[in-house]
């Protein structure tokens, strides 16, 4: 198991990689043009392509930061711990399985290794519940962005479906099966530490259901990194249908009156917002 | 909260310092006494008090390790990057509030702060959820071991309460509030995590509802430190009610004539399994 | 406990039922105001204020009735088992404090008093995860709606709050918290399920802490329909900003020539498919 | 999904029916044997395997009558609604399909059928959570009676399993697996309630992934039903390992002097506690 955990970050980590350096296409690509930054769902002030490609691609970075985080629950080899009481009259060379599997420490003492059991599984999905969650935000960002009102992008023909009904439809499902993934980790991460709630010491049968959510949420995570490593590129940011207000400048026309007019920002808000209002200031 | 966080984790660490001291102390005083190992709740092979309270203590070594390494998450510094979008034509000094504040580098792009809010309290929650359960788990042991059936441990009278009806009890009370425990602080986990599921990027109040589960979990978490750390040593192992059976020596007589008598360990286990069912072998 | 829940079942219907009216007032005073109906959050086909105001106060309505089939789980009358075992040698009638206190049956046997602990609080928890989730719901559509981009509604201005960096800005932030509500219900939940998760039988402190995640959502489901009563009725649908596009009508042409010129539903749609790309058909 | 869910309901209460008879059985064939009652896991008052088994029985009874329950939220007609807005210009007739499909009430307005996504089917999760975790505290017992320490019941050699590295066990796995069941259910309705969250209005690809977790559930209760009718009626209790000691008896004394001494409750049970504690009263 923790071999194979090993392993399934180093592969998850490679997918996130993958993720980050679309989101660097797309801002090398598209990072000109402007957006509005938002808040409360409400245009706030001046944003781009490239601070909001490059705010997702920060957040996944530190994800993949913390996956490989998850290696320090893993590197200590349990063999020769056996049923969890260690090997008596038998002279087991633990160190030996040590180094040959690469492990950095032995895991002392051998009452350790099954009480151990189900914390590593349960951070690496701990991890891909956060990993999942950031790509089910930017699968949120781009369906909004998808919709006819906002129409700020377009998305190849081969990335819809259509629809079985209304044939004027191309709907983005790739997409909400991503801003779906982050809810079954998230399971998967609350069936993990439920299984082994309130469990006395010693080994029980009951460990052994933690192989299902683990392997799910991997495949999972899989899934998703690569679909979002081939989807994002072809997200096509329209400039022709994004508009900024002039409120968004506002909190900058704030500002300036404090730097050239040396106005506490409280005044200068006031006076911003009443000119925003009509009214002489 | 980044800063709350920080010193949340300095004395959650210190409050699991003091739990495993409490463990070393029972390791120490009471180690030598023989206690039956089990798998599946039936007795395996032989252990003692001291591997007993030691691979606790291990565990809950690696959850305050795991404790420290959520500093990873709060160690960017987020001001001036205002609503999320910076602070255009005001010549903000980032690096003096890092600085001044004690943060590792300044959060960059701005789009990224408002992206990673709620993880950094995830992150915590969910470390005290497999450190509450490594604490529910320890008191599911000494419950087990308190039943009169097992009555390998006595409790002292300030740690047990009476019953309003029978007059001859004194129940444990306070290992079960902490066996309790982590089904809050997971409950919590599943909260925070679901309020930043699916929230396009920017600033949205939602977030203002991640303080509640954070503070309430870290308060609980505290509580249960300290209990532990005062509760332990008073829990009393009762040698004269532990009898290691002549079976828990099955494995170690079968690695025995392996060594000795050169046979495969499946040949050795036939011959073990026949004599303790009275058999010749 | 289960007086409680009955009363708070009571209330909480009387809030649901204010909510509906509250819908209901929005489809009689706006109902015939056109709206697009949207499916992946693309426009399908043509709808209506009343029709999604009414989706709405259907699923409460259900919501509500699901909540009275709580009450299944509360009204078994508890008392005269006093530890769990009964107790020998009073004559108690527990026949008597049934009828006082109006429970439907006495609880039998003895031992199901304890086992059937956390059932009723866990049932009022789901019921609320689903009633909060709908309005969850109710409050992203509103939104969407407020958002700039699509400014089909308008709300008043007590029900919004200011930026304090940008003068222009009026957020939403009563619906952010309506949004964000069923993940604490959801979070309470889990809780409750994982406080009596493999308990033996008997009474145990553990129970103890089922009341917190209830009550705290009770309240906070008791403080979301209150609020929603209020606001819903001044949520103010924009015709002016609400166009439904030929497109929308895709679907009735394709039935039309389905009906009129008995073609199968499949050739009908790609005629009308064909006619909205341009081409002859 | 709706008849599958009719069907699916029907299935699982008749398993539950089973495993009531299961206990059924036990409770006439063993019922007449002692057992200790216990509260906070310590021997509080007398029981037996009757009140045992029964109050488990009448547990499983409540949750086969919740489940039925659940039909409430599967009565509806979805059909006709299409896409979620009906149907126009097409003479449907959703009273045909209503009657012909056997549902109680076509669903009305056409926009509730989208927004009722998902909650008949976390209804049925949240119902095998309490109904898996009956099972699993109930397995929960019967572990704890299994222990060499209580060895108040036996298990059948072909309930249990052999070691692989210690001859002399015998390990009761089916219990086990039972007792981790009600985790994985708990965390599919995590997943189910976290797919439909914020969801605004409307069909979306998202609610595809319902299904996943709902049906992984169906089957490990319908799996854990059947294990536990066919595993029941094989545990053996051993009446000559279980003693009732006399403090089992000393509230039943106290209750005595009240009846018969008319001593208020409070002094009686001063006079048994310092009886048991040797003291002359």
């Amino acid at each position: 198991m923790r071999l194979y955990l090993r392993d399934a970050i180093t592969e998850l980590a490679a997918a996130t990689t993958r993720v980050i350096h679309a989101l660097e296409h797309v801002a090398t690509e598209q990072g000109a043009i402007a957006l509005p930054g938002y808040t409360h769902m409400q245009p706030a002030m001046p944003s781009s392509v490239a601070l909001w490609a490059r705010g997702f691609a920060t957040e996944l970075d530190d994800d993949r930061a913390a996956l490989k985080r998850v290696h320090a629950r893993t590197e200590l080899n349990p063999l020769g711990s056996a049923a969890g009481y260690g090997v008596p009259s038998l002279p087991l060379d633990r160190e030996a399985t040590r180094a040959a599997l690469g492990f950095e420490r032995t895991q002392e003492p051998v009452t350790a290794v099954q009480l151990s059991r189900g914390k590593a599984e349960s951070a690496l999905l701990f991890e891909l519940a956060l990993l999942t969650g950031d790509l089910g935000r930017l699968a949120a960002d781009v369906l909004l962005f998808y919709t006819s009102e906002f129409a700020y992008v377009a998305l190849p023909a081969e990335m819809t479906t259509g629809s079985s009904i209304m044939p004027q439809k191309r709907n983005p499902d790739v997409f909400e099966l991503v801003r779906a993934a982050p809810a079954t980790v998230t399971g998967a991460l609350t069936e993990s530490l439920g299984i082994i709630a309130k469990l006395p010491s010693g080994y029980h049968r009951d460990l052994q259901r933690l192989k299902a959510p683990l392997f799910r949420s991997i495949d999972l995570a899989e899934d998703v990194l690569t679909i979002m490593a081939h989807a994002l590129p072809g997200v096509r940011f329209q400039p022709a249908n994004i508009t900024l207000g002039p409120e968004l400048y506002a909190a900058e026309q704030a500002n300036e009156l404090v730097v050239k007019e040396g106005l506490p920002f409280r005044e200068a808000y006031r006076r911003v917002a009443a000119r925003l209002r009509g009214e002489e200031s």
